[in-house]
């Protein structure tokens, strides 16, 4: 596809870099942008570089945080004693929509991923392994996803933080609440049944 | 969705204003730049602003160039007594894509929308009416989206058209090539039967 246009064309390119953007999405991303006013494409291109430029982390979890400490590590209402490892801030968002969990998080950026070269150290698990040695800390849940990536990184947590002496949790693997077992993959209902529970602890609250 | 950063939500907010991006696909995309290098993500910024900032249209055919004219304009092989119209950049390359026309273009940039505020005015449709007006011009082929728009469209172009005295026609709608009929629409289907032609006139070439 021939653009007619150097600028058009790195646009086109880069827009399509993104993940689930092919170059067809790109061009109509292109033109739409195209079709606004020079100030207003100035804002979207400034608010993604200085994202990338001056967004920091949380220095406890790893969070995004505009401030040195997010604000779920600042507050004192929060258990310190249990912290809960999840890939990246979108599994944040979900756990605290749940209204659930009171304790602390640990974001790992991503998960082991061989295929795309991302190991251990690509991770923030360092700094998991610096949090849990410095002591307070009571139990880990490793809330990752049922993935081959999600159940690699586990294993790998699992073995560094039973060697530190914390109790390590997993969240619970079975059929979604609402939904019918004819709609659940065999791999899931198989560790459903599995996994069991006595009826009374599994009575909706 | 709250997200602890100012940063990120402005970020997400300007990739869901494109269109087809909700906010869980925009989240996922300011993910993917985050975790890219910098300058990758100033390069990616930067291709997007200059775009908007830089890009110039044909002076004749109002098609994205470079140059003050496009390729196609400036190509004197081909016909400039007749004039294809379409809405946007992707239906030039779509056309040129078939290698069955040879005449010149003509870029709406976009089709009349009453429920999006764009009527005639918006559109590049004086630019269409002064190339007519100044001679040379044989044919005008209206080559638009079978949808609302696009008949809006070329109803109005065809009225000042032919008042301007020079042959309006459109692209044929049928049934396409190696489908079935029984996977095209209603209106298709039928305008294919009302439009038909001698049986020597449809076969492949």
């Amino acid at each position: 596809m021939s653009l007619s246009s150097a600028l058009l064309e790195n646009a086109v390119d880069q827009l399509a870099s993104l993940p689930g953007i092919g170059r067809r999405t790109a061009m109509r991303l292109a033109l739409d942008l195209l079709r606004r006013e020079p100030q207003e494409v100035a804002r979207f291109s400034e608010a993604i570089r200085r994202m990338r430029d001056e967004l920091r982390y949380c220095e406890v979890c790893c969070n995004i945080s505009d401030e040195p400490r997010c604000a779920i590590c600042r507050d004192p209402a929060r258990d310190a004693g249990l912290i809960c490892v999840v890939e990246d801030i979108r599994d944040v968002i979900a756990i605290e929509g749940t209204r659930q969990y009171r304790g602390l998080y640990h974001v790992l950026g991503g998960v082991i991923s061989p295929m795309e070269g991302l190991g251990p150290d690509d991770l923030n698990t360092q700094e998991l392994m610096d949090r849990v040695l410095r002591g307070g800390v009571r139990e880990v849940v490793l809330a990752l996803g049922g993935t081959l990536e999600g159940d690699t990184t586990g294993f790998y947590l699992n073995r560094r933080l039973t060697e530190a002496g914390v109790l390590v949790t997993a969240i619970a693997r079975g059929i979604s609440v609402g939904s019918g077992l004819d709609q659940a993959d065999e791999v899931t209902l198989g560790r459903s049944i599995a996994d069991r529970k006595p009826y009374e602890q599994t009575i909706r609250r």
